[in-house]
């Protein structure tokens, strides 16, 4: 890992940008660290460019209840090299939407499931990397989207202690059954009117949780309208977890 | 209203009994007030001798918090006279769930609205006779079960600025209806696995909410495995609401 920028953000938080091998990251750290703090991945959607303003914003909130943050950019995602397979899935799923058809499982799995392959382990680097350095310990906690990756993740890494997942319904079959043996805590944001997504598949996913504490925070509005009020949600379920 | 009796908890909080009328009650204050704070009314499933140590835990908790709390015995509960109807629609219920019946709207109406037509009103003088006390304010919160009464006051009342609910499932028709209309704020418990409650129709109900601001906060475990930091939760709503 490189760091190849840094900045301060509100003189409180320390900023730096990495490379992990070919993949860009963001790392977040208290600017002035008393004791070694625990660390949240953050998950996004991709493209970091584009999502910058709200990480950041995430990041800042994060670092403010003594956490340190970090995101790395998705596979094929930002200036990340494309997949044609991915451009392939993604051009189906605009297509059947465009139709007004229903979202078989055999395009869910093209679209998700390369991306989720390739991911996770691209995480876990990210904690061999970011975990022994100075100020950071752990457990660390997984949050946000794609849930998919939160799911396997999850599942696969003891190091991930606790995580704080946004329920979205393009979710594999194959993940749902791996969502039934996922053990750690969790909570799980659902917008209840959620566009691009289906309610009563977010509720069977919620329910296919093995985790035996797993809370359901569902909020009116859309896609991007969670309030701001669960980032402090989220942050009390991690000092729950992770301290 | 009459006190009938004070004690205090931990010196931090005063706990008057009183009476309105026939009805026994409890009022839960800070010790030493620096100001006014507002009023929440806990909802309770009736009997307050029962439900004493539940309801002191949570009195402090609030009033910990900068509230006041408050909660009155409900019709045919505790020391109250009984209903014979109310009694022959407990024992109907009783027979049909021990038979493996479905348990019909009509038992419901019967078990449920009578229960609202009296208690809503006698919230509301709760309310006429608590708020003017010095040391309390307006507006109120309502929180807790039954759930078909806090819909109705919530409809009602416009003292009520929010509420937090506890989802049930013996919920009527036209208490569904009425939901449609509620607007205040809510903060809305369910308990994923409750052996009491129908999942679908609690999720129906927090559906069927009017309320631009409606928050499901759902948990494992049954009727009472609510899990301690949703009295957190519950606080902070009311704090975004009231203060």
């Amino acid at each position: 890992m490189e760091f190849t920028a840094e900045q301060r953000l509100d003189d409180d938080v320390l900023e730096r940008r990495f490379t992990l091998g070919e993949i860009p990251g963001i790392l977040w750290t208290p600017a002035s660290p008393s004791e070694p703090v625990p660390l949240i991945l953050l998950g996004q959607p991709g493209d970091l460019g584009r999502m910058y303003p709200r990480l950041a914003a995430r990041a800042r909130h994060t670092v403010a209840e003594g956490f340190a943050a970090a995101t790395i950019e998705l596979p094929g995602s930002g200036e990340r090299p494309r997949s044609a397979a991915a451009e392939q899935a993604r051009a189906d799923l605009r297509r059947v939407l465009q139709a007004g058809e229903r979202v078989g499982d055999e395009i869910v799995d093209r679209l998700v499931l390369p991306l989720v392959e390739k991911a996770v382990p691209e995480c876990r680097a990210a904690l061999d990397a970011l975990l022994p350095l100075p100020g950071i310990t752990g457990p660390a906690g997984y949050a946000g989207g794609i849930i998919s990756i939160g799911v396997r993740l999850a599942l696969v890494e003891p190091r991930i202690a606790a995580a704080v997942l946004f329920a979205g319904s393009y979710v594999p079959r194959s993940i749902l059954e791996e969502a039934r043996r996922v053990t750690v805590p969790l909570h799980v944001l659902l917008q209840w009117d959620d566009e691009g997504n289906d309610r009563q598949m977010a509720l069977d996913l919620f329910d296919a949780f093995g985790s035996k504490e797993k809370t359901l925070h569902a909020n009116m509005g859309g896609h991007t309208g969670v309030p701001a009020f669960e980032a402090d949600a989220g942050n009390r379920f991690f000092t729950r977890h992770l301290k």
